[in-house]
């Protein structure tokens, strides 16, 4: 996962807020290790204890380089996104809400624009973020859970609720076990893939028979495979195959 | 969240082998809860204070309902498919091993299917699962980490990797907070197209062509689309087309 966009890494804070146990800033810092995220920001009114949370197996140095606020304005002040997470039941109804899905595409986003910088809030453990906190919020994000017939207010424990947040921001950089990082194709080689199938579909009759399948609609569908640099050739590969046979190569 | 796959929680079995903290149990048991997995079993050749974990908040439901077994072989019994969770750095070279994003589909493929049912296996915090735990396993799965330079074998919290895998399990289903999502394909969806796919690389020539065209490489090629539910006929519909052109379809 070297290649993981460097930029996203680095451009994403994870600020706690008012978190009570020094052991889920330990949580949440060896996440952030485990993803490779390394900027921790905690706000407290009073001395939260780093000592213990740097126990935290492997973390040590994020929680080294922790810093300290008094207030969510001041930790959030260099950042052009400030993401709130919250459980679906306690969210508050004038802020935009999304899934953690949708969410990590925007700080993706966010982060890959030149200036941008994104702050993931996460709130106390008991109550999660105040409406005062919230207010400094740009959209809220949620993990969805299983709702429970008899459970009113769901609630992940903050250090999973952290790595789940982080590796859903890294996951697909992260999708190969083996060699081969997938780096993103180029808009010009999904273009041309684009391109290709189009030809494809003309050929064997696709497009006469399906109206729809314009030079747009089948950009889109080649855009919805989010193709990886890796994959480019394969498909092209393939659909020059598809090319030559349905015009009549000859069999082998 | 209510229209996961209800398969998908039934059929799903977490497998904890000689854990050794109660406290993870815990871990594991919340995050179990918080995606809707019920089904926890414990491997221990001595007795786990469960007493103990059961004071994992909202998860004392799951706890109280988990079964100890002596050996893998009887947790693991009725599973139609085992998949054991490894750093990269402690994988045994001779099973299989897919990135989460991978395993999770060939998961959900199994729990589809008529009488599937999937154990995922998590080793003890310190040394993972052994060659004899990993012998019962059909392939590995890993949570791909960021490789900082100064650690040798990264691992993650027990609680967080099993909330991290659980939430890939479930994160498609769950996409829905707001409007205008894009429901995932059923894994059994994405098994047709890779299928047909496969029938269409055979008759263009192209699997003679390119030896690594295998059916496996096939499906890994399939599921790196993360095709939509929308999008499964439409390319349904191309492949059809393509086959029945490349067999000599008439002129239109």
């Amino acid at each position: 996962m070297d290649d993981v966009n460097d930029d996203l890494l680095k451009r994403v804070a994870v600020v706690l807020v008012r978190a009570r146990n020094p052991n889920n800033i330990g949580a949440v810092a060896r996440a952030m290790h485990d993803f490779g995220f390394s900027d921790l920001r905690v706000v407290n009114d009073y001395e939260v204890s780093l000592e213990t949370a740097k126990s935290a197996v492997d973390a040590s140095a994020v929680v080294a380089n922790a810093r300290v606020f008094g207030s969510v304005a001041e930790a959030v002040a260099d950042c052009t996104l400030v993401a709130g997470t919250t459980a679906v039941g306690e969210r508050a109804l004038d802020h935009p809400l999304h899934a953690l899905v949708e969410a990590a595409v925007l700080v993706k986003a966010e982060c890959a624009s030149e200036h941008g910088r994104v702050a993931l809030l996460f709130g106390s453990e008991k109550t999660g973020l105040s409406n005062d906190e919230l207010s400094h919020c740009n959209f809220l994000m949620t993990i969805p859970m299983y709702e429970h017939e008899d459970v009113r207010h769901p609630s992940m424990n903050l250090g999973q609720a952290a790595a789940v947040c982080l590796y859903e921001l890294v996951r697909r950089e992260g999708a190969h076990a083996g060699a081969g990082v997938r780096e993103a194709a180029r808009a010009g080689d999904v273009e041309r893939v684009s391109a290709l199938l189009g030809e494809v579909l003309e050929e064997t009759g696709y497009r006469r028979k399906y109206a729809h399948a314009t030079e747009e609609e089948v950009r889109r569908l080649v855009v919805r495979m989010e193709l990886s640099a890796a994959d480019v050739p394969v498909w092209m590969g393939i659909l020059r195959q598809m090319l030559w046979k349905v015009r009549g190569g000859a069999q082998e």
